[in-house]
């Protein structure tokens, strides 16, 4: 569909332009020439000259086209899944750790984010379909859970599902790449369990890609690169440098985004307006990522690769450069700044977009200009003492790959996954090492500017109830100064066990609008009334003696009633025995336990709320909303965190 | 060392064969033939022609050699450090879940271990370095943390350093697959501030590692494979049975090793005396490892190479086997043999030892043995489905990289760091889909035969309290069922919060012989005993009474006194006030709690006791101890477990 925007495919309109080219064994094809099959806009149009008006045709199609998809993906995400904008990863993480969204895995969502990010991606918009396609996984695994009463009915065993089905999903074919995505960035609590079915899913779906091979080449590796030569100890300077460059750039975008007011159409406008005319923002930008991580030799002609070749230097890097170098840095300056300002942009306007490729993309320019930038006289200082005649010295497409992986790492602020993926990605197993630099380096870099990568802002930004599993908790107050009720606070509205009758119960559920109480939630005892009152309307009465107890002790009844003035038990209505919906066993802490002790129990056991206790007896409660709060008024009165928040 | 065995280097005697022929050039080194500067001893008690009485001489001397070094690893350990037998996973498994071992960790533990294990892989036996390097590197971990209060002080964050220490040791460097390993197999709760601790780590590591090339090659890839062909859907049947194998022989190795009988110098003799007849097992097993992963062509004369090659077949696999193979396929088949015995009996001994390498030249020369087997006619019928003329077919180096793998994960039941190190060490990009197969297939498989793998055993065996957090809890007890005293036995002894004096304090803890108690450990409170005895002997005696409260509620000191027959306060020694050791804030849960919840509470939390409540009193306590027999409890009465166990 991206080809649609150029021409069409004579023989079948659903081949895009490589495939036509293929099929009428062009095999020379270039993407420069046009081949036989394949007719442009202009050319069917008759207008086959390449002056300047059919430059300008050509612009306006391009220009239409893409508008024309964008049109197409906001509409549909608007009317019909309004959840099914963004990349979704920050609603996964949300949601895994424990938070419940309505619809927001469901079927609806799943069609129309498959839909409108193919319409996104072939609008030319600079974004990515990887995080989307962690979100329509976890879409099926939850439709398929429902399936299955074991998994669809339990939550905790729902986010199992979910925790393996994203890392199914592998973002960029990288099957253990992608388990470490669940784990590192997806998922909130990950046991082993779970390890080992993401790795069963992410195996199922590795072999099913290499049966089916949908591109019909051969190997899974997306951008493998073809260059075995070592690197120098010297190079870690560059490479820190390019770790910084890309949490730099991650910290700008995570800031930037916070004002998602751009509009589809005109964001998709300025894109094609200004991406048409250079050649690097043009192209695919997976394309563009190939191209960069590539390295020079003699025999190329790319205007990448303008060379002075001769026989004394013949490798990239050692030779001098030609004009086609100066040009192609300048250009891809351009993209630079262009794919940086229109990541940004495009990451917060509502269509399914990621953010994988537009980071690599930027991160591989910064590299690619950085590796080529010293326009390097080989035997002058640094580089005499690791450049040997004849060797390979800088190579400017091992730069552009480790640039792709601090921008990626920027942003999203990965570790071990950021390295898993770009091995992956590359085959580059000799540059582990200066991989790992460039993924450390931005994300200590990145995490002095914002506080989180891209996902936890958003997260933060729409005010999910998400507890960062993250952050240490380096304060010394307790559990007493954050439950609720405070000193000076109305009393925590108490249900006795067996002294309360029907009455008591609807008028204090009715003062009070809380959804969640520790020991059932609203609903269940909602459900439970209204059954209870169609089914026994004429025995039980607004009088009923309600008891939670096993066994309704005669004291207590003899007590209750003596309270309310009838001297005998007899005549009364029969007591309502609501025992089986009280959860038994709550969990509870004192009120002298540290608050780092509560967090971690908050974490790790996944709880909604906790009582809090002295002696034994109850003196309040404190929900996950209480700890959040906690947490950031802490924050807000550490004067280290007021430098930059 | 291991060379010492053979010869020595003329030139300078610290270097091994492949040092002192580099050193004098002859650059044609070849493991059979000598060359100028390397004197067997052979040849240096002039003995050099090569009858049949040099033959046995040269066996002597390598079983004397062997004997030699044997002997001196046992006895270090045997005299200085006991702890430093065996691989020491099991031990730092139960360690980082929260079990102290004392002096495991210690620096006569890690010199002794260091030598140990030099002198243990120099003797030939069939063992590894890896698990003794995860160890050791844990050690210093422990040793560097004493000299940071913060963590020396602090077992848990002393864990986390271990945990990150433990990634750093990356068995047969590989950075990545470190972290995973430390994440997969040693640690017990791995949140992600420690992820990206071990990954620091990890990238030190490597780093130096490459700054100092100890080995003189340029890249950090162990055996690295050149073959980038690629494999065919149908291939995933032997792979299958490959795992299978893998899984076989680690069930049958896990059930082997509960048998530790053997001694170091019968297992070294036996060693010695069988493997130098056979070429494949004298030689080192890393470098039979690099042989049996290497794939043939045209040129190579190896014995294992012997394909018939002629215009038409120019790969192996398609051409038809010379004598070579045949002879190479039995001695490989002995050395499968000879192999897995040892291996079992060398992991049983009283030195140093690991199983990663052993592990994988067992699983190495099966896959080998498999994919050489079929001598196949490539038009066949399976293989013309997949063979085409002039592409490589079965490629039998495949076929010993993954049966490697599924023998280390038959053993281990490690998954996806196991991926993660044999993709680190053979650069097979292209076969990770074939490993994880290989992977899955023999953890699937081995866990059907032995409950877990040889390092939960070994805990199992050694009799650690190590909570297995890999198992799922399918019971419905509850936690009353669990905890003491049940009905009938003795009452809980209680300490009074402000109604106790020294002596009832006295003839209380004299009375018991428990060391932990819920609120504080014994240690503390000796020591706080012991401090006030020293200081204030003449203030406080036997009389003191004892309150652990805030402040001392007078109505509480005369209802003692009232109790011991005193009629005033007055006159009476100081009483003494213990807050300080108590803990205010112990884990509780009540007595309908089920545990599965009760489990995850002690998992996650690292919990070792938790305290039983109902209605909030105290009704008893469940331990760590408690739970773990519980759980043993269950599986007896489970018929499922019958069959096996």
């Amino acid at each position: 569909m991206s080809d649609l925007r150029d021409g069409i495919c004579a023989e079948a309109f659903w081949f895009n332009k490589e495939q036509c080219c293929w099929s009428s064994n062009d095999t020379q094809f270039d993407d420069e020439q046009a081949c036989r099959q394949w007719y442009t806009w202009a050319e069917l149009v008759g207008d086959s000259n390449k002056d300047f008006g059919a430059y300008i045709f050509k612009y306006l199609l391009y220009i239409l086209w893409s508008l024309l998809f964008a049109l197409l993906a906001a509409l549909l995400v608007k009317v019909f899944a309004p959840y099914a904008c963004g990349s979704g990863i920050p609603e996964m993480k949300t949601i895994l750790s424990g938070f419940v969204i309505r619809g927001y895995l469901g079927k609806w969502t799943l069609l129309i984010k498959s839909v409108g990010i193919m319409l996104a991606v072939s609008a030319g918009l600079n974004l990515g379909k990887e995080g989307p396609m962690v979100h329509m996984a976890a879409c099926c695994g939850n439709i398929i859970a429902y399936l299955f009463p074991k998994y669809g009915r339990n939550e905790a065993k729902k986010r199992e599902v979910l925790s393996a089905a994203a890392a199914a999903a592998s973002p960029l074919a990288a099957p253990l790449g992608g388990v470490l995505f669940s784990l590192e960035e997806a998922s909130y609590y990950f046991p082993l369990k779970t390890l080992w079915r993401s790795f069963f899913c992410s195996m199922v779906a590795a072999s099913v890609l290499k049966l089916v091979n949908p591109f019909g080449n051969d190997h899974l590796v997306l951008f493998y690169v073809e260059y075995r030569s070592t690197w120098s100890v010297i190079e870690i300077g560059p490479f820190i440098l390019l770790g910084v460059i890309g949490g730099l750039f991650g910290a700008g975008f995570i800031r930037a985004n916070v004002f998602p007011i751009a509009e589809v159409m005109l964001v998709t406008l300025v894109t094609a307006l200004l991406a048409f005319p250079n050649t690097y923002t043009r192209m695919n930008t997976s394309r563009l990522i190939k191209l960069l991580f590539s390295k020079c030799g003699p025999e190329d002609e790319a205007e990448l690769c303008d060379y002075k070749w001769n026989s004394t230097n013949d490798y990239s890097g050692s030779a001098p450069a030609g004009p086609g170098i100066y040009s192609a840095m300048w250009k891809l300056m351009l993209a630079y700044l262009f794919k940086m300002v229109a990541t940004v942009f495009t990451f917060g306007i509502k269509v399914p977009s990621g953010l994988f490729i537009p980071s690599l993309a930027v991160g591989a320019i910064a590299g690619r200009v950085l590796g080529n930038w010293p326009s390097p006289r080989m035997d002058s200082f640094p580089f005499r003492l690791f450049c040997r005649a004849g060797q390979p010295c800088i190579n400017s497409g091992l730069y552009a790959m480790i640039g792709a992986a601090a921008a990626l790492g920027g942003v999203t602020r990965m570790t071990l996954s950021l390295v898993a993926i770009m091995l992956e990605l590359t085959g580059g197993l000799q540059y582990i090492v200066p991989l790992m630099i460039a993924a450390m380096t931005s994300k200590v870099g990145g995490d002095r500017l914002t506080k989180g990568g891209i996902y936890e802002e958003h997260i933060r930004l729409n005010g999910y109830p998400y507890l960062d599993n993250k952050e240490e908790f380096a304060h010394t107050t307790i559990a007493a100064d954050v439950m609720h009720p405070r000193r000076g606070e109305a009393q925590l509205q108490l249900l006795y066990q067996d002294s309360m009758n029907v009455e008591d119960l609807e008028t204090l559920m009715a003062a009070s609008d809380v959804n969640g109480y520790p020991w059932w939630c609203r609903e269940t005892l909602t459900i439970c009334w209204d059954s209870i009152r169609s089914q026994k309307r004429g025995r039980h009465c607004r009088d009923s003696l309600v008891y939670f107890t096993e066994h309704l002790v005669a004291g207590a009844v003899a007590a209750r009633h003596t309270d309310a003035g009838a001297s005998s038990t007899d005549g009364q209505p029969p007591a309502l025995k609501l025992r089986r919906i009280v959860d038994l066993s709550p969990i509870t802490v004192t009120d002298q336990t540290p608050m780092e002790v509560v967090l971690e129990m908050f974490r790790k056991l996944g709880l909604r709320q906790t009582l809090v206790t002295h002696n034994g007896r109850l003196l309040g409660l404190i929900t996950k909303k209480d700890v959040l709060r906690h947490i950031e008024y802490l924050h807000s009165i550490d004067p280290h965190n007021l430098i930059f928040s």
